[in-house]
């Protein structure tokens, strides 16, 4: 409803640039109605999709390469859950205003991941409206090897990659430094805009807490995905699923869509030197068994196989901790290692809330 | 980032159950991290995105049911306009508030339209904030019988599907009424609203318009994909394009794909009855080849196929016109009946402009 010309095409071919990344399955890239693609034999279609939503997904002023990057690695986290092999994305980009920067920072950010991912952009729309991100991800995996959220079983060790609580403890600290709060349109948030000359602190703020702040900062911003270790798991794990709301939230995905309970140990939980080193006991509790965003995995294994896997998982890059286990039952309970309940503060991340 | 409870997984439960429907290749559906999907043996998978923007692709207070047609009905037409069957369809709802009852009827607009083609629903996400929604389509077709914009051929006849002209010209009798610009939150747009109680005509509307105006908006709001008449242009019609930005604009990225030119006989264009009754030679000339919306092909033919696919899609309920020739030169130019040249009043719907 917008008469005139100009821009849109322009911004579609500067994130076509930006992204070119060949695959031989890729009979028909951006440019036509629809891509064409091929799917090998043998393996099912993996299919998701996300969005990020200005202001609620991601603070007000973050980077448009830290965006590009997460509204990517968000999406190939939930193939990483499934056991599968990125693919192809599409990406659906509504944006305030037609600003070619904004779009190349954004176009890096998200090409340096898929990149990474060896992940072609094959077709996508650019609209105008307030800031939104929706990818959709495909992948490839056979189908007896899926990881899927109703596969736990009673007995199962339960263990999550990575730690847990660093991406929720970053978004604090932002929003206790004023950050995000703002809608600054000229002010990106970084580590560099945070403690040397960005709003927020002002000038006085420590710059010792540069490196530690980044550490969390980069765990909100730059998720990565666990692709490399849901390869590992697949066939091998029972059930699994992506950190995203947090993780009592989503073990209780796992449990619902199972039948079965789960039993979570608060002082097992892995947990980073950083996070360690600047929250107290309850505060790191909270931030790991609620906190949202960091886009581990979550999966449950039997007795028999944990060994090996764990021992495969480490070599991979990223080690994975027993955390609980499945038991008879609904839900997951936390206590602490001399068996104390914990209640956790709040059931995850979830929209439409007072 | 928002504490506390409810909704997101209730919303979800909701378009699943309104939009339930059983596909042997949906090998998993909505409720895991990402579906399983199977694509058929010597197809290729086809995909493609759309996003509506509140009151940039539709006007503010479209009826929801009118929404859930739309949104999906926007992406089957690019299925249509490359020859492919749907399949699957994955849904980004962004929304301000988690209201039930609007769910409830968007979710059973979508699924109107998505039974009467067999596309089943098999992931999505819904979200917080300023109404927008991203539909991903997918769809089969054979890749040597593929549709491509690339694909015209000098000598070949252009043809439309259907009538041109009538979604613009619905637009735009809502925008002369005063709808659409508002941003009331109980007042949805019908026809039965707009004469009958609504706003923007007050009580002493001419009630005789209602038929009239009601062919034009549901043009606007509920699009019909032409899916039957893009699987009998399959490997039969060389290039093809669904009219979205209008046909001057969609005709011209056929042009560009294939390297040629385009003559257009504005004498010639499909013409609806209610639009040749209600609006005048001009302006209907620029509804029909700059007004977007329309959702019919344009596609290309070798002279020598023509009279038996015209014949072909005719029976199919939807009878195509010639309104063209492919030439040699670049874009797309328009004359009447007498050769005259004819200035295209804009050069299609683009986003991101003044």
């Amino acid at each position: 409803m917008q008469s005139a010309r100009v821009a849109e095409f322009d911004l579609i071919d500067l994130i076509r640039a930006r992204c070119a990344h060949a695959r031989a399955d890729v009979r028909l890239g951006i440019g036509d109605d629809a891509a064409l693609l091929t799917v090998p034999p043998g393996q099912v279609l993996a299919v998701s999709t996300d969005t990020l939503v200005d202001g609620i997904h991601f603070p007000k002023d973050t980077a448009p390469a830290d965006l590009g990057w997460k509204s990517l690695a968000v999406n190939l986290s939930d193939l990483a859950a499934m056991g599968a092999t990125p693919a192809w994305a599409t990406l659906a980009l509504t944006l305030p205003q037609a600003d070619p920067g904004w779009v190349g920072e954004f176009a890096d950010g998200f090409a340096a991941l898929a990149h990474e991912h060896d992940v072609a952009l094959v077709g996508g729309d650019t609209t105008q409206g307030p800031l939104s991100i929706t990818v959709t991800v495909h992948g490839f995996v056979r189908e007896d090897a899926a990881l899927r959220r109703s596969a736990a079983q009673i007995g199962d060790i339960v263990c999550v990659t990575g730690t847990l609580g660093d991406a929720a403890a970053g978004l604090r600290m932002l929003r206790d430094s004023g950050f995000g709060t703002r809608n600054s349109e000229k002010q990106a948030l970084s580590p560099d805009t945070l403690y040397r000359g960005g709003g927020g602190m002002g000038e006085g703020a420590p710059l010792a807490l540069v490196p530690e702040l980044a550490a969390l900062i980069a765990r909100l911003n730059r998720p990565t995905p666990r692709i490399a270790q849901g390869l590992i798991l697949a066939s091998r794990a029972h059930a699994c699923i992506d950190v995203s709301d947090g993780l009592v939230a989503d073990l209780g995905h796992i449990c619902r869509a199972s039948g079965v309970g789960a039993e979570v140990d608060a002082d097992a939980l892995p947990t980073s030197p950083v996070l360690a080193a600047r929250f107290g006991r309850d505060d790191r509790r909270a931030l790991q068994l609620a906190g949202g965003d960091d886009y581990e995995l979550c999966f449950t294994v039997a007795e028999s196989a944990i060994e090996k896997l764990l021992a495969d998982l480490a070599r991979s890059g990223c080690a994975a901790t027993r955390v609980g286990r499945i038991v008879a039952g609904a839900g997951a309970r936390v206590h602490d290692a001399s068996g104390k309940v914990i209640d956790t503060p709040r059931a995850g991340w979830q929209h439409f809330t007072a």
